[in-house]
């Protein structure tokens, strides 16, 4: 039986596997992207590991999901801002030289919600929207049963959707954009900002209590204890663990997360009426309590969602979604999606 | 030649009219929905009305836009904010029954989009958004050469998404929705309320002045010459002109109305990535200056948009864009569009 490789090109790490029909990843390697020595370099390594796969089965067609606005057509990524040096590099045209397959690449957002689709979250819906939340927010949508990618190739940026008009500024030069306040270093950053104030108010509190004989009622955040006492450890997973231990801070954070996250939601279910939302990616690793805020944020606007058909889970795919979307890209490309 | 009829109905008026295979309006009726009497008594007064036209030319099919949530499969109108009693009436059935003609609906903002695509500012375009700006804000996309209906035939709801998260409380449950910014009533309003405070501010600095025996160098706005001196004739229109004439309180409303609308359009073009933006409805009476502050505002979200084909116009049929669509429905329905 053959498969494909599906190829997932982060600014940190390329991952690759081989995918059959079913969509499990039969096998899969994984490479420093190293960004900053440029697209050529890392296209001989991925090669080699390409042929490490092709040893294993018969390969039919590689997709490649790359951080960064692509050019479906021609396969050449435009403005990557997490891989400097590749703009204008033509991905398809650099892997079919070196492989001799036929090679299909696009956003990874889009290779993502294909994936969750296809053999995720996703299955059986018409009209589907994926959000993949981490370092950036990335989102692609599955319209009339067709992936869908804009005039342009750039579809379903959600991450830079205005929810704040007055807003901080982002890195894009709008203000008030949804990955101003859902990204992993934002996110990260009010942690610590809410453990430290706590930590603050607690001392303050007892420093009063001893003078008056008594003890602080208020229990210290667990995060100290988990994230280290400079909170250097703190991620997404473990303000997702807090959290779910009942920690007030951790909690906080992550109910305002969920807040924020649910109107950029809002954003894409009033435009694009999916009947299901799928969230992936590392911020995802909050769990639980982020899905129960989100819903809460939507069903709050009340009227205009009443009755509708509409779902919010999390993505089945975990860390696969990528692998899994890229290699069914030439199928689904190839259909002019 | 045949023709069909496209239907418009409104929370104030109904439109109809006979629309030839060019998208021309051949000839036309306008009834008082009188939306507080219900359906029943309407589809009596607007079935006497397609007859009329139908002595006129033979008539292959009915298509009707309506304002409000409408299951474009049964024909069903939903939550219909403008038609009160109108909730769950069957539109389709109703007029078939009445005509013997095949019917079709959909939302009226759908309706407008498909006109504008098929015979208005979006001709050759295969991923559009059109707007209607009146007293509130529909929209309307065609996505991959077809229209977007999403799962619950709710797409294209633009004025409910949100742009500022703790803004003013809008109808719909919400907070900062668009349409608390750029919705008819919302513009003039502010426009009101800057004419008052211009005159106020003028009154006090004249006494200054004639203390000092000197004038005082600020106009007073237009807009109390055009409107009356307590502003009861305001409307979009009469602001547009004051706007254009170079009344500056009016421009500056003009240009703030622009700066909101402009974020709505960053979203949609962040998650859809149309090539045109079509503005239609009476808000679109403000004129150059409006689609000037637009695409300022749009532009201004630099990185994300850079070197992308995306065009922001006026619609090109004005109030009979929702006629001519709903002309269209049927072939464009019949298709699942």
């Amino acid at each position: 039986m053959s498969c494909d490789i599906g190829i997932d090109i982060g600014g940190t790490n390329i991952k690759l596997g081989l995918v059959d029909a079913q969509g499990s990843v039969v096998a899969r390697r994984r490479l420093d992207t190293r960004a900053g020595l440029g697209p050529k370099r890392a296209m001989v390594r991925l090669g080699a590991a390409i042929e490490e796969l092709r040893a294993l089965k018969r390969v039919r067609s590689v997709g490649v999901g790359i951080a960064g606005l692509v050019d479906h057509e021609h396969g050449v990524v435009r403005v990557p801002p997490n891989l400097p040096g590749w703009h204008g590099f033509g991905v398809k045209r650099a892997l079919e030289d070196m492989t001799g397959l036929p090679v299909w690449c696009s956003n990874d957002a889009n290779a993502v919600c294909l994936g969750e689709w296809l053999h995720g979250a996703g299955r059986g819906c018409d009209n589907l929207f994926s959000l993949t939340l981490g370092t950036g927010c990335g989102g692609g949508a599955i319209v009339n049963g067709r992936l869908l990618l804009g005039a342009n190739h750039a579809a379903g940026e959600l991450g830079h959707t205005v929810i704040q008009a007055d807003g901080p500024e982002c890195r894009c030069g709008g203000k008030g954009c949804l990955e101003r306040y859902v990204g992993a270093k934002y996110v990260i950053q009010r942690a610590k900002q809410a453990a430290r104030r706590q930590a603050r108010r607690i001392r303050v509190h007892r420093n009063q209590m001893s003078f008056l004989g008594d003890a602080a009622h208020d229990r210290l955040t667990m995060l100290f204890e988990l994230a280290g006492p400079r909170l250097s450890k703190l991620d997404a997973r473990l303000l997702g663990i807090a959290a779910r231990k009942g920690d007030r801070v951790a909690n906080e954070v992550v109910e305002e997360t969920g807040y924020y996250l649910g109107l950029g939601i809002v954003n894409v279910v009033a435009l694009l009426d999916p009947e299901r939302v799928v969230i992936g990616g590392g911020v995802s690793g909050l769990g639980r309590p982020l899905l129960r805020s989100v819903r809460k944020t939507v069903l709050s606007r009340g009227q205009i969602f009443t009755g509708r058909k509409l779902d919010i889970v999390f993505g089945e795919l975990g860390n696969d979604a990528g692998i899994v979307g890229a290699a069914r890209l030439g199928r689904w490309l190839r259909r002019r999606v």
